[in-house]
Formats: structure tokens, C-alpha cells, sequence
């Protein structure tokens, strides 16, 4: 804490704050004067050093891990606890401010762009690990607590939170992004595991989805509010405590790779694994170009050919059963023998290979920036769109290694592009959008787990039709009437 | 079929109905009235045959299987398709007729009473199972198809449906309703299982949840709109369609009963399992009292005693590890030996035994009728609740043996009451009542399966909070402005 003002002694001055900043009305291209106006109001909250005007930091906040541009907030500010969100926030709803809410900025869609301007609510000061009940599987976090630091907090509890998008971001920014990642086909994504969440909506107004502390594993009781703001991407409230379900650590994981003759065996490999209710951790896809990479990044020596990834969790004994089924229907499909990751050591360096796989791509071509598609298809789409999508990439003259959590027909090409190079930037884009609209021809979706953010606005629009669209606009007008949260984002309406 | 009028017959007549019926506008009291002038243009959609007047049909959709009294609506409507469902909801939009859904009318809180009259949708005659994709585990069914109805279908295919809440329920009303069952502990419930829905609003607009069509396994397309309307009970929409996971059916099953001295060793049993990464299928806690019902109603002969029914999932090798694990950890606790349902025909009478429950209740006062709670706390918080449960009953005096899926902390208690005793239908009121305000203090929810319905919508304002409330009404207004779909369920506003 680098904050000297108590949270008390700043409740104690909100009042005050509050009285003189109701009702001011402002145009839009007055915002600047509105902030000016209201600085002293949040200093008053959060401390002087909780309110930054900085260009360094604003523009640390106006970008997150996408190739879209930096759009930085007018101000960050970096409330301590929820009562001063929700002062901040009433604030900017009385001056209508834009509200973006920022957990590491580790999002890969552009979702924390101040495209509005507006005022940024960093909320990496909020970082308690709160009520947690190993014994109900269930603990309560606040936005600044990341994956990595909760899973640490947990070791000695023989639990731990599975959904691991290989960022180690904040669990509540996961929840607003509807995160997933390699054990979602086994543990679910963020849709499964958020049981309850405290959100502050642009009024100010604080709601528990599931109602105040309240965490029981299913519930009927009126609707999902819980579901409807996971995934919302900041546009319809700012996430300050996200509940969520823990699993038992497995007593043994086993990790092992296989390598195909043909991007079908390994799907078909997948699926029928799937199938036979092996119950599968992990089962990643790389394709030849992207183990390739990663056998050049992290010092490896697959053969450069389809390859699954695959983890299996369980007793030693029912490990033995799983890998000796998986082993014979990937051999089936003409599947190499699997090559071991037994100790934790070789199945961590395994998986950081995997998870590396984003800097191998760029390694491929030093000074280049990475992007990453990220589409959704029904497995038996699979091989179609990935073959496809390979023949477009060498058509597009463009390099784009793949790799996907294939157990649920989730895949990303990681694009690797010359960041001087404009004509390659917009073979990129217009690739990505024939990418989407490919999965869309199938069934599938335009992402699996980045989300909308900024870039894939028209093309929820081509996914869900204009009438769902209708629905979903309705919802944030209720939610949101002056379209303050995270504007311009998920929906076309109201954007830049 | 027993409709002469062709579904194309019937809508090339469509557009002149609409014309004739728009824009009647009625109060209330007028109501009746409306549906007079209706008539004929719901005959010119569904058929002389699909629009019933008769007391003996408006009754049978005028109620459920709970004890909330009958509310007929003043017509029923039989469609046999999407459009017809549309045309119907357009007509009764303008004329500004209540709408409610009818599945199977097997639901338990009172959610099909049409309190404010208007048209009920029996959605029995739209039957069809369509799109298997036995490879993507995944199938979209029409409302009129049951949940047994899908799985006899599916049962060459290798792929089941597990979501298993005991009657044969219409598997969109099952959404409608978030239903669960004996299986949620490993399968989830519907909120995890339906992955995308066709709704007719209101006014007639048809939308799809997750766009036409799409059945990608995981999404973060935009807000969740398909959970938003699972568990919304008519209120929003008419579910015309819903597409399903399915899983791949288990090599082997096994079940086993096993009797404790306490509640505690009972649930502590199941918190260990769990914890051990056990992937048990169904974990049903019966009390004493409901024990020696299903003895004497199923001529069984297990201890009176606090009891669990198991059942495990998997290839025969990791049976033999689960159950082993499993009785280690239940002798550890006290608890008796396992007794054992290995072949089919044993398993199948075991779990009637558990699903004849409610009849087992019953008959233990011929001629009584039964009520089911339904409340869900945290799983530490279970041997307190049922404790002091069983105590109340006591002193209440009434007959309420307790059932459970122990495994989510979702317990019924099946009150048999006298029909024509008031005094004690008034102690059973009051006996629920303070149930689901102690499943509230500890944590929990009021309705863990059942939904809100009719008589769960104080306590809904209860646990979730007046402005948690406020934002449900809102999503209500803005998806149904005239508060049409289903009035007065789930939110006091509007109620009868």
C-alpha cells in the first residue's frame, strides 16, 4: 500500500465530494473540463495518489496485449475497496464520464481502450483473497487477485482454481472476458466456475449477482445475473469480488505428446477420446508450423507434424487406465507413441513450451508483433476449417502457427506480423475476418474465449443476428442508460 | 397429428389474421373479451383443432405438479411450429393477452398458473428431435420432446442426456426452469448443458441465444443470453428449441447404498469424496424417515438410518478404484458397508426406489398430498440445516421426510399434508417458509432446482436484495415491456 489517506478517513470525506460534483452536466466535448472538475472529488477518495493524470500511466492503461492501438484514459484512478468504486463510479455517472474498469490488461481483444476517453478504475490495489472454505470448494476474490496468486495461496489447502488461460491475469477480469483456456474441456470455463459476483454499476449501485455472500453450488433463484455479467467485458458493471468454484488437486498428473500424419487423425484422436469418457485435463492441438516454433523456442525435438498436447489428472491408478485408453485410440488413428511428461518437472516444461507458444511464434520473425485469431467450432469442423485456414495463410503469404484447446473445437493462429509493414498488417486483418466468418459458415463462433472487445463488434453482429443483437442492446440500456461502462465495446452502438 | 390444416396452409392464412387482430387494444377487464375476437385467427394458425376452449383442457394447463391452486387461462393453443408460435405471441402481443409457456406441466413451484388469465402455449405437439451430431455431442430438440423421449432416441448412438430431475420433463421446459436432478454432481445442470436456445419473445420476434444454428462448445460471443433465459420460467420468452450436450453413455455403472449413524458422517463422507477427486455420477443423502418410506413403499429393507445412495460412472477398471476410494473414506466415517447394485436390473430398482420418493412420502398418509421444498446451502453448512430441520418438523408436527443431492447441498423435504386440514397446510406454509430464510442465514439459496415461480417471490426479494431485484426487473422490462410472458412468476411486480 503506497496510499496514505485511510479508506476511512476517505469514506468519511465522500459526502462532501459527492454533494459537490452531483448534477454537473457536460457535453461530450467538454469531458476534459468535467475531469478537471471532479479530480479533487476523487483525490478525496482515493487519496492523491490514487487519482493519476500521468501520460505513462494512462497510456500503461489504455492497451492491452492486442495489436489495437492505445487509446488512453483522461485519468486512472486506483480505489482501494468496493465503497470507493462505487463513489468514484457515481461520480462519473452524475459528470458522464466513461467508466473502464482494468484488472493486468492481459486481455487480447482491445477491452480496456478508452476509445471515449473517460476515467480508467485500475483495481490492482484491491487484492484480498477473501472467505475462503476449503471445505465447500468455494473462495471469494477481489479484482487485483491474479490466477497465479490465488492457486499460491491455495498449496496447502489441496485445492486449487484449474481455469488457466496462460496469462496470469486477474481472476475477476477473467470473469468479465469469460476466460477459459487448457483445462476448460475438463474443469469448464469461467461460465461454470463463477458462483457470485459484487458489481458496481455505472450509477454506482452495488449488486451480488447471487445475492450478498451467498454460495451455493446451483441455484434456481430468478435470473442468471451471474451469467450475464461474465462475459460482459466491463460494458455492463465493474466486477469487485468474483466467487468461485475450487477443485481437489488431483493426486497425480501425467502429461504426453503425439504426433499425426494428418490434422483429421487428431481430431479424430480428440473426439474419440471425448467419447470413450476419458476424462481429459488438457488436449491441445499444435500444427506442424507452430511445434516447429515452439522445438526452436524452447529447445525441444518433436517431430515437426500434428501434434496433441495432452494431460491427464487422476489416482496413479486410474492415470494408468486413462493414458493406456487414450494410447490406443491415438494409435488407432495412426498417432506416434506418446512421448512422457511424468515428473512435474518435464510436464512444467512441457506446458510452458505450450504456453511460450506466443513469443515462439514471434521468434519466428525477430521484431515482429504477435496477434492472435481466436474462432470456435464444433469438433467434427475442425479439420475443414483448420485446412482451410492453412491453405489461406500460404495464399495470403501470411505466418500463422496454430494452436487450440481442440477437446473444445477452440483454436488461435498466432499471427505473426511486421509491425512496419502496413500491407501485411491489412492481409492480416482482412485473413482474421475470413478466419471468423469460416467458423461462422460452420456452426461455430467468432471467439471461443478473447471475446468481442473492439475488433469483432460487426462480426457478433454476422453471429447472433440483428434481432439477438436488438436484445442485447435493450439489456445494456437497462443496465446502462447513459452508456458510460466500457463504451464501445461488445456492441457497435455508441462506439468510436 | 390430429390437426387437419397443414403448418404451410395455416400460414399462407397467417398474414390476414395479423391484420385483422393488430392493434386491438383492451384493458383488462376487457380481457376476456380480447380472447372472443382472437379466436379465429388462432384457428387460422393452429388449426380448428390446436385452439381449446374446453374447462377440462384449460384446467389441465392450469396447474403443475405443485400445490398452488389451479389458474386456468382462458384458452389454450396447440402450434406445431416456430412460426406458428410467433404468430400466435404477435397476435396476443397486440391484444395484450398473457402468454404462458406448457411443457409437460411437471414443474413444482406453480410456474405454469395463469394468474392473470390469458393464452397457455402447449408446446406438445412440436416434437422433433433435429440435428444429431453424434460427433460433436450435441442435438437440438423441440419443447414437446421429454428428456426420456431424447435419450431412447440417442440410445444407438453410444450418447445420453444425464440432466435427470426425476419426472419425464419437457427438456425445454427443463431449461425454462434451470432444472437438475440426481446427476448434477458430475453432468452440471441445465445452465451448463444448454448451449443455445430459439426464443419467441413477447411481440413475435424469434432470435436465437447464441445465433441460428451455432453449437460451438464454448463462446464469449457477446452477453450470455442463452443463461439468461434458462431459469427465466417463461417470463422472457418461449423456448421453441434447445440444443443440448450430450455425453458419451459410460462403459460401466455401479451403485451402492450405505447407512450412517449420523447426519454429520453422511455429509462428511460426501465432502471427502468430493475433495478425493472421486468422479461420483450421484450422491443422494435420504434421512431416516424417508428411508423407511422408500423401505415400505419399495419393499427394501436398508437401516433406518441417515443414508447415502451412490453411484459411480466409468470403465469397469476405475469403477473398482472409485468405489474402493469411496468405502474407505465412508467406513472412515462410521459408515456401514457398502450393499451393492451391480447389474442393471438392481441399479434401475435402486434409483426407482429414489425417484419414487415422492410416492414412498405419500403413502405414508394415504389420501395426503405431497410438497416438495427445495433449498441448497453450502455443503459444510448441510448437517446444520437438516439438523435443525428435522427438530422443526418436530415441532411442528408434520411429516416431512428429507431427500437430497447431498453432493450440491440440494435437499428436498417432502411434506405429506392432509388436503382438507388447513391448520396444518398453514404450519407447512409457515414450516417452508422458515427453511428457506435458514438455508438464507447460511449462505444459501431458497430454491436450489425448483425455481421461483409462485411462491418464492418474497423470498427471492430476500436473497438476492432490492437492487439486485431492480436490475431483474429491468432485463424484464426491456425484453417485455407489457409484462406479458408469464405475469406474476418469479418478480412480485405485476403479480395477481
Amino acid at each position: 500500500m503506497f496510499f496514505v489517506m485511510t479508506p476511512s478517513r476517505r469514506l468519511l470525506s465522500l459526502r462532501r465530494s459527492l454533494v459537490h460534483c452531483r448534477g454537473v452536466s457536460v457535453e461530450n466535448t467538454g469531458r476534459k473540463a468535467a475531469v478537471d472538475r471532479v479530480l479533487s472529488a476523487f483525490r478525496s477518495i482515493c487519496g492523491e495518489d490514487g487519482v493519476s493524470l500521468g501520460e505513462a500511466i494512462r497510456e500503461q492503461h489504455g492497451k492491452d496485449e492486442s495489436v489495437h492501438r492505445c487509446r488512453p484514459p483522461d485519468v486512472v484512478v486506483f480505489p482501494h475497496c468496493v465503497e470507493e468504486v462505487s463513489a468514484l463510479a457515481k461520480i462519473c455517472h452524475d459528470n458522464n464520464l466513461p467508466i473502464i474498469p482494468f484488472g493486468t490488461g492481459t486481455g487480447l481483444e482491445g477491452g480496456v481502450g478508452a476509445v471515449k476517453g473517460g476515467v480508467c478504475f485500475s483495481l490492482r490495489n484491491m487484492e484480498q483473497i477473501l472467505d475462503l472454505h476449503p471445505e465447500d470448494f468455494d473462495v471469494t476474490v477481489e479484482p487485483g487477485v491474479t490466477r497465479k496468486a490465488l492457486n499460491s495461496h491455495l498449496r496447502d489447502t489441496g485445492l486449487w482454481f484449474p481455469v488457466d488461460p496462460g496469462a496470469d491475469a486477474s481472476l475477476c477480469g477473467m470473469a468479465a472476458t469469460s476466460a477459459s483456456g487448457t483445462n476448460a474441456v475438463r474443469y469448464g470455463t469461467m461460465r461454470e466456475n463463477v458462483m457470485n459476483l459484487e458489481v458496481v454499476l455505472s450509477d454506482g449501485t452495488v449488486i451480488h449477482t447471487a445475492g450478498k455472500g451467498r454460495r451455493p453450488r446451483k441455484t434456481s433463484a430468478g435470473y442468471n445475473l451471474t451469467n450475464l455479467f461474465v462475459g460482459s467485458e466491463g460494458t455492463l458493471g465493474i466486477i469487485t469480488k468474483t466467487t468461485l468454484r475450487l477443485y481437489g488437486i488431483p493426486e497425480a498428473m501425467v502429461s504426453a505428446v503425439c504426433s499425426f500424419p494428418s490434422v483429421q487423425a487428431a481430431v479424430d484422436s480428440t473426439v474419440q477420446i471425448l467419447q470413450a469418457g476419458i476424462p481429459i485435463a488438457r488436449i491441445e492441438f499444435l500444427d506442424d508450423v507452430m511445434i516447429d516454433a515452439c522445438n526452436k523456442f524452447s529447445s525441444l525435438s518433436y517431430p515437426v507434424a500434428p501434434t496433441l498436447f495432452l494431460e491427464f489428472h487422476g489416482s496413479e491408478r486410474s492415470l494408468e487406465e486413462q493414458v493406456t485408453m487414450a494410447e490406443e485410440i491415438t494409435q488407432s488413428n495412426e498417432g506416434s507413441d506418446f512421448q512422457w511428461a511424468r515428473d512435474t518437472e518435464t510436464r512444467n516444461r512441457l506446458w510452458k513450451a505450450r504456453h511460450d507458444a506466443w513469443y515462439a511464434a514471434q521468434a519466428l520473425r525477430p521484431g515482429s508483433k504477435a496477434y492472435s485469431t481466436d474462432v470456435c467450432v464444433p469438433l467434427s469442423r475442425l479439420p475443414q476449417i483448420i485446412v482451410e485456414t492453412k491453405k489461406d495463410l500460404l495464399e495470403s503469404r501470411l505466418t500463422g502457427p496454430i494452436a487450440g484447446h481442440v477437446g473444445d473445437g477452440n483454436f488461435h493462429c498466432l499471427m505473426v506480423v511486421d509491425p512496419d509493414d502496413l500491407d501485411e498488417q491489412h492481409r492480416v486483418h482482412l485473413f482474421a475476418e475470413r478466419l471468423a466468418r469460416r467458423a461462422l459458415a460452420l456452426d461455430g463462433t467468432c471467439t471461443g474465449e478473447h471475446g468481442v472487445g473492439l475488433g469483432k463488434r460487426a462480426l457478433l453482429c454476422e453471429e447472433v443476428g440483428p434481432l439477438a443483437i436488438q436484445v442485447m442492446q435493450g439489456l445494456k440500456d437497462s443496465l446502462d442508460p447513459k452508456n458510460l461502462m466500457n463504451p464501445g465495446k461488445i456492441l457497435l452502438n455508441g462506439g468510436f
